[in-house]
């Protein structure tokens, strides 16, 4: 089969490989239909952050081929979404809804040999804890590309967002404007938030935030981003802050932007990121998020994008295929696109 | 009248001062019954932390003798409780129970003649929004001490306890064996946690912690504490950490021995922490707390003290008049005693 390999920073080949194979009985072959290209798979591709050479992806939605003698509610020919974790469903954190922390979990794209989403195929262990199978045959390639999302990004966006506890009413500020951010600002809309700041410089991106749901834009960054949200607010900030690019001014701006008592949900990963523990302190400030136990929001955010409530596949304005996904990534890397699609197969 | 007076670095005098009067139409005046010196009056009796020469102490009961010509809710006769935060219960931060950013609030015993409650009397400005009435006349000695932790070492440990989300049947730990520790334990017992473990080397506060609900006592300190922590939870953390002392050392205890996706409830006053943002984030693991808006507890607390619920006054264990404030302090200071109960008044 082909796959996306990853050979060194700014290095994306397309090889042949061997077809996966079931080798645990609770593992699923999985045809991949849709796969794209996550802004963190750009750290190792800036060369920023080390990664195994090899196998890359993991986001991704397909057809199930074959499953282990153990797999019990996934059967071949489901449709199903792949978290980017890999989790077992059953395990202490599991069940507390940690996906992330699964004793039995990992990752796709990891440098395990055919265990990765830029492919035409591949190995899922735990298929019973980690895929989401979607009821229905017949998807537009519009509702394709959302369901896609469900993999890590939509999901990612409303971890910050749930992390943040944003409820009805709440005025929210999302810093960041990439496809993270963009999903973040959807997901206060969903959860009912009244008005949604969003931090963005970027034509493109600010109209999409409005189409998701952004009531207001400011253009500035750090202090003035900070002083701008407090001026909206009538100088009280945020009832929530969502954190979505992970550098330290990002998360300095969510914390001062916020009023006292409120959570900062963060997703970003957190690069050379210092947490001020005493001016958080005196303000009640509160912090939470990390990597999105993505397969703990399934249900719900499947459920509203099958029902139309959510479109969160319009991140994506970037299409190509497998062969060209070292396009896929340049695109990403050069901000010529906010999120880049990869159309694998026909479902 | 009589108040206790900061002198410096260890030394508490006893000095006649004028009477407090009203001097905003927002005030009262009250005729202090009961008083108590909190852990925090440590920093600065110890000269860690500068502290201006003058009144003190933050936490009393009392009688209202006199009130402003704008004061609606609070009338003389009034039995009243003051939260530790002066605040006008009206701000957008107190209506979303942050009163201790309260934008014309304060606090008591820092320095402003008259508002201190380790004294006879005491000026409390924004009445309506700061006392709080108790209903009813004749209470015993052991209710009087009990309602006295509400303005402050009872909030803060509910607050601890709240701000960590402690649920029906969770495990929690508990770092710090102090009155705030203490009363973090018997926040979490009314909160419905089923498992408590409490960090304590202290005889007297572990049976005192065995009273108020904890279910297991840890004598190991840092990652000892951690490592026994994980062993009582099956490897698995605690669902939730009261970190209830603010050195560094008590932090890490709290990021490190809870599950991923657990929230760390903080009540210490941070001093040189720091906090990881990578490891709480791989984890996701939470941070909230800050100074507790007691205020916002009182009437859940009052009503589960009136009712015999819970017993917090079981924390002093030093009792002494105004007159011997500093020995009071000294005990504190020694480690003779958990807390000291000033009795400056009858009811």
């Amino acid at each position: 089969m082909k796959a996306a390999i990853f050979r060194g920073a700014g290095k994306i080949a397309v090889e042949e490989r061997p077809e996966p194979t079931i080798q645990e009985p609770t593992d699923a072959i999985v045809r991949i239909v849709r796969a794209c290209v996550c802004g963190s798979d750009l750290w190792y591709y800036r060369g920023i952050t080390p990664h195994p050479e090899g196998s890359i992806g993991h986001e991704f939605i397909g057809v199930v081929e074959e499953v282990g003698a153990e797999v019990r509610t996934i059967k071949p020919g489901d449709f199903v979404i792949a978290p980017f974790a890999i989790s077992d469903g059953t395990c202490p954190h599991c069940r507390a809804g940690f996906h992330t922390s699964c004793l039995r979990g990992g990752f796709f794209g990891q440098g395990v040999e055919g265990v990765a989403g830029q492919a035409e195929r591949t190995r899922v262990p735990q298929a019973d804890g980690t895929l989401v199978t979607v009821p229905g045959t017949h998807f537009s390639d519009e509702v394709l590309a959302s369901l896609l999302t469900l993999s890590d990004v939509m999901g990612t966006g409303y971890h910050a967002a749930v992390s943040a506890g944003v409820k009805p009413g709440d005025t929210v500020a999302v810093i960041g404007d990439g496809a993270v951010g963009l999903c973040g600002v959807l997901s206060a809309h969903l959860l009912g938030a009244s008005r949604i700041i969003i931090l963005s410089r970027h034509p493109r991106r600010q109209e999409l935030a409005r189409e998701f749901g952004a009531t207001d834009i400011v253009r500035e960054r750090g202090e003035a981003a900070v002083e701008a949200i407090l001026k909206l607010t009538d100088g009280v900030g945020a009832d929530a802050a969502l954190e979505c690019v992970g550098t330290n001014e990002a998360n300095q701006t969510a914390f001062a932007c916020v009023r006292p008592g409120a959570i900062v949900g963060r997703v970003g990963v957190p690069h050379e990121v210092e947490i001020p523990a005493e001016t958080t302190f005196y303000r009640n400030v509160g912090l939470r998020g990390g990597p999105a136990p993505v397969r703990a929001y399934l249900p719900t955010l499947l459920e509203a994008v099958l029902s139309g409530k959510i479109n969160p596949g319009r991140v994506f304005d970037f299409t190509t295929d497998l062969d060209h996904v070292a396009e896929a990534y340049a695109a990403m890397h050069e901000r010529r696109a906010i999120k880049s699609l990869l159309i694998v197969d026909r479902l």
